[in-house]
């Protein structure tokens, strides 16, 4: 039989999930909107029968092994998400245990960041590495500690919150209650107000002037600067900047092999990585400097959050194995 | 036979070793002048006999089992000492493989603050946990974190240099070549740089106005501090302050369960915790508050290098012997 696993991506307003073997290729997918819930017991219920109607698509010989689940706030230790902001249903979700109940295999939560360093491990760029960092940038700053093949779960299992780092005491207002966070100024948003800012203190003309805050989005905000906009050129530099200074402390911390960035923030290529890496390096104690490296993610957006979640089982299938088990 | 080991500490003016068994009671120790060696392999040489005489007197009953060393610059990976700034022997130094091969029993090697961190977990105040840092605050500061109960490494064997995350980048020169460094603000040497610039900018009558750099040592301003005297009183406070706040960014990173520190600054007791808790628990992303312990260290710092380097073996051994060796 070849062992296949299910990946399920919760998001606020959708949730994906799709079959994946241990190449990373997803045979199978579907998704269900969020809207359609009130109750959560209602919403795994549909998701559950869903997810088995997927699964009854799946070739004769091939056998499910595991099911894995990413979800902002998801708990590795409990199997479970806790208070999220972006779901209705408040308090603590029993989601693994209640798809281990379901379909009689082993279900592994955790929350997206981590689940996309597991992915980049397993089927991504991090293939054989053993000491990374994975730094996702959507609305906001996630990331994910691999540490001697490890994810680092933390004691309370919520470790690898970078995006709430300080860059600045009395810097930008953060949705976490905090002023100055990394992901107010290095994330899809924080790069708009970075946009936002330099439109107010500066006076060049800029291609950006035109558009809302709302409208405005980092495909923007990069063809723009591809286009030599100065504003937007700046924009990224500064982004670049504080995220260099900011890694030099995270290097320090756990000494990585490679950093990884993921998002749609991380497809400006150049304009990224550059002032990134060279902010890194500049703010890296000397005998760090010239031995981190600062990658694109390996996973395609689109599949990464099922990939990521799938990932999880083949890890937790492979530590049992080594362990002799 | 009862098991032993023995734990060796290099230091720059001084090589301490001792034998040690797993409860950690120091049953012989002995130690070694640097200055009488021009020399690594007389010095090696030396310290190996003065070992074996240490070894030959323990009693009939007991065997051993292992070596640890503790050394700035240690390298756990490969069982060396490279590039220490503090020692006069350049290049890389292959001291676990000689112990190796003069004991026949296993050495590991690795360095100070990473020795003390397996120390606190072996036969600290650590014991039971799977997630701690421990700061170590002597000339420099030094960090070492546990995670999932394993010793974070990193990829060159350099993990834990939180001395060196950058707390202001024009701030104070660094033994390193940069500027801003948390150990030029937290550690012996941080907190006299305190006092004087303290000293430098107000008009405050002080007993600290009396004393040279040179002369200075934590220990008179914490007893000055503990007479209400104002200036070593508010070094205390901007010291814990800044320790507090970039602490808040360790805690976000790996999550632990408890923060310990070591060393000379720490038996200040409340004059250093109580300012560091307070700006820990205020930097904090709220999710985190309330959740990580600050505690003093549970090695007595006397006995701590030798308990460090020797643990570094109880921890080899057990960790062979619950993968099934």
């Amino acid at each position: 039989m070849r062992p296949y696993t299910v990946g399920i991506d919760i998001g606020g307003t959708n949730s994906k999930f799709g079959l994946a073997d241990r190449e990373g290729n997803v045979f199978a997918q579907g998704s269900l909107p969020m809207s359609d819930f009130e109750d959560f017991r209602d919403f795994f219920d549909s998701l559950s029968d869903a997810v088995r109607q997927c699964v009854g698509t799946s070739p004769k010989d091939h056998q499910l092994v595991g099911i894995g689940v990413g979800a902002a706030n998801g708990n590795y230790y409990q199997g479970t998400i806790e208070s999220a902001v972006n779901l209705k249903w408040k308090g603590v979700l029993p989601i693994g245990k209640l798809f281990t109940e379901e379909f009689k295999v082993p279900c592994l939560v955790t929350n997206d960041a981590n689940a996309a360093a597991v992915g980049e491990m397993i089927y991504g760029n991090a293939r054989g590495m053993k000491d990374f960092v994975i730094i996702t940038l959507g609305t906001g700053l996630g990331s994910g500690f691999v540490c001697g093949g490890a994810l680092i779960n933390g004691h309370n299992g919520i470790a690898g919150e970078l995006g709430h780092t300080t860059v600045n005491q009395n810097g930008r207002h953060c949705n976490c209650g905090k002023r100055g966070c990394l992901e107010t100024y290095v994330s899809a948003t924080g790069i708009k107000r970075t946009v936002y800012k330099l439109l107010a203190d500066h006076l060049e003309p800029s291609e950006l002037r035109g558009i809302s805050f709302e409208d405005l989005n980092t495909k923007m905000i990069t063809d723009a600067a591809n286009r030599a906009d100065a504003v937007a050129k700046e924009a990224f530099e500064y982004t670049g900047r504080i995220l260099g200074m900011k890694l030099s402390d995270t290097v320090v911390h756990t000494d990585p092999e490679a950093i990884f960035l993921f998002g749609g923030l991380a497809l400006a290529g150049p304009l990224i990585f550059e002032p990134t890496i060279y902010h890194l390096e500049k703010n890296l104690m000397p005998q760090f400097r010239g031995r981190v490296k600062v990658l694109p993610s390996g996973l395609e957006n689109q599949r990464a959050p099922i990939l990521g979640a799938s990932s999880l089982v083949w890890d937790h299938l492979e530590k049992l194995k080594a362990n002799g088990y």
